[in-house]
């Protein structure tokens, strides 16, 4: 059998272990299908003393990480530190710049560097290989890069959030308010102590950034993405929603549209009967339209040590095998600077939650501005509620994104609102 | 940019046609992610007068496919000829032998002769990529081989096949009786004039033979797999068993049970609110559950022009990256002979039906065979119909499928029997 690849982990957290715990359980296998061993060397993290769980005797334990791109070191850097700026940055760079592969699972850095980083592994024939990045344990990585890749796809849904796909399932299964539900996540380590990344959809942005770059090959381009989380979803709109025959899922979207690109991460409302409604609790789905492929649906698991482990190892026994992919599916000269599909041109039906001291002519204020802006009422419910504040629950025509910001913005100065506005875009996939 | 790849197309039915399409339409694409221009050169079929709708002008036609193994022929053989012997055997060994790359849809072939054609494969260099050849448009090949490399799985689940599928949604959904659908599928083009291949279960298991060799590193044994088909199953079989909480799937299984592999094609009853239960109509389905990646599911379009032709290409993409692995995962010789599970080691709950003559004494009969073999019941429906015949159903608690298929077999003889019982595996997954 051929030499080993020789590999250096910088990072032991959730992901790091499980890496060990899979390389040293699955050796042989992965050996067998590699056609070489894979190999830790080299061991990295900020604690040295801390008990992991693993048995790291036989690895080499350096203290400062950027030393696994040193000439010596191992033949590939697994990069699990985490975030897009600061040492893990510094790390890839300069593992790249030795012309290292590198293998990471950090979507922050490659959401905000990776046109940087694609250029720079080209000059130097360096991999990057980012497969847990997205959609943790689900191999999507590679079926856009490679399994579809005779496709144009025409469009792409992803639930890329374990954490917000629990939240909004357990609000709907229980009927309990997003703060409790949040409450409950943290306890059960679903989410972070600060979980502001992921219910404020920054962390399924990053990860629809690459999706996007790969399916229709432009460059990443997070500043371009405009981002809403699920903060602002109540009780009250999950179960109008049902009532309606849908669900609320955060998803990030991204379409072509008479040749340029729409993306947009923000919580939808998609038909029961559709299979994305079905996927519930931290499991994560992405749905593929490709012009030959057709649809396609792929679920699983999108976050913790072995399904993250489990990708981050696809990537090693890749480069193992000698495949060597651009980052992008194409070379970074070829990626090119995507046309943005402008606000007018996005049209879809809404949901809208208003809710409003009860007085006369609320109603006649709304639709008057509605009719302004051309937008037509499909559905109305009043609910009807008393207290302080009554719902108002409308489902409109399709109508274009820009009129109804406009619409929204000056409905929002009308002084029989106690809150803002609730407008949720409806997917007819 | 490189050197184009030059392909030869053999057979230019519906997939062959979808290919050439495909090629035509998203040729730059191609290009860009494939690093080279992936163009046709030559191709063949019977009968060179059909019009097939797609200008083939510009590629050399060849009379005889084997001659697109000659030297001085395309750089790689497309086998969309179909069928496990004669011609299309015939042109995949010879390619092979010459070196040349070979990408395939042929599922009959690979099941049949995989083992002797990886290594004659493995022997030259070349490579044999069949994508295609198991759930259609979906990259279920390449997840296993690549994206779950890793993970040792532990059970595969597959609705592997849409004639099938559509059957039994249809069944389900109309209430009406098998031939009646059988028909209908026929005349919509979603079963073959002679449907036995399908509705025996014969493709399903074809397709499953290759899948179990990725996920296990074993053989391809076609020969050692029991298959059941679907003709048996009656309308009133759906309603019961619609009745009971679960559907009729037809699955391709595959466990590793004590380190023995259980491989078989059977139609099952899945628990109505699994996610296989909502793989409707002519899509298909792969479920895999890996040590560390945990359950994820792919669905898609399981057969046609496109989804296939889609498969096909991303075979000849992969071949113009310069990927080249071995055509089971591991290398040949690295394959197991599989150690198969005996039927007394596969435990299962079991949906039985009994057409009887309404007499006294019929279920002290079935119980006491039940009782001899001991298996206990855990539900028992008697709808009671009247007429020549009535129905009886019971579901079974735990029992091994040796002591289920004897009692079968001694049921068989009671005279009160009107018909062979049904006797449906349920799943637990």
């Amino acid at each position: 059998m051929p030499e080993a690849l020789r590999i250096g982990i910088a990072g032991l957290g959730t992901v790091g272990g499980g890496l060990v715990r899979l390389l040293q359980k699955n050796g042989a296998q992965i050996a067998a299908r590699a056609g070489r061993p894979i190999e830790i060397t080299h061991v990295n993290a900020r604690d040295k003393a801390k008990d992991r769980g693993v048995d790291l005797s036989a690895y080499q334990w350096v203290d400062n990480p950027l030393e696994l791109a040193d000439k010596g070191g191992p033949d590939i850097v697994v990069e699990l530190i985490g975030g897009s700026e600061g040492v893990a940055k510094e790390l890839v760079e300069k593992s790249l710049s030795a012309g290292k592969h590198v293998v990471t699972a950090n979507k922050a850095l490659l959401a905000h560097h990776g046109m940087a980083l694609a250029a720079l592994a080209e000059e130097t024939g360096a991999c990057l290989n980012y497969e847990a990045a997205a959609a943790g344990g689900i191999p999507i990585i590679k079926s856009l890069r490679e399994g579809f890749a005779a496709n144009n796809i025409e469009s792409l849904y992803g639930i890329l959030n374990g954490t917000c796909n629990y939240i909004l399932t357990q609000m709907r299964e229980s009927g309990r308010a997003f703060e409790d539900v949040l409450r409950e996540a943290q306890e059960k380590g679903y989410a972070e102590a600060d979980p502001s990344f992921d219910i404020d959809g920054v962390d399924t942005a990053h990860k629809l950034c690459l999706l996007t770059a790969l399916a229709y090959g432009v460059r990443p381009d997070i500043e371009a993405l405009k981002i809403t989380g699920i903060r602002k979803i109540s009780a009250l709109d999950i179960s109008f929603v049902e009532e309606l025959g849908y669900r609320v899922k955060l998803l990030g979207i991204a379409q072509r549209l008479n040749g340029k690109i729409m993306q947009t991460v923000e919580p939808c409302l998609v038909p029961r009967k559709n299979s994305l409604a079905f996927v519930g609790g931290v499991f994560n789905a992405v749905f593929t339209k490709g012009d030959f492929a057709g649809a396609s649906m792929v679920t699983g698991r999108g976050a913790g040590a072995g399904p993250t482990a489990s990708s981050v190892a696809a990537d090693l026994i890749d480069l193992a095998r000698g495949i060597h992919l651009p980052v992008f599916g194409v070379s970074s000269g070829a990626l090119q600077k995507a046309e943005w599909v402008e606000e007018k041109d996005i049209v879809n039906c809404y949901y809208l939650h208003f809710y409003v001291h009860d007085k006369p002519g609320v109603i006649a204020d709304l639709s008057a501005i509605l009719k302004k802006y051309d937008i037509s009422i499909e559905r109305f419910i009043q609910p009807g509620q008393g207290e302080a504040s009554v719902s108002i629950v409308m489902v409109t025509h399709e109508t274009d994104k820009a009129s109804m910001r406009r619409a929204i913005e000056e409905m929002k100065e009308l002084s029989a609102l106690t809150q803002e506005p609730v407008c949720l875009r409806i997917e007819r996939i």
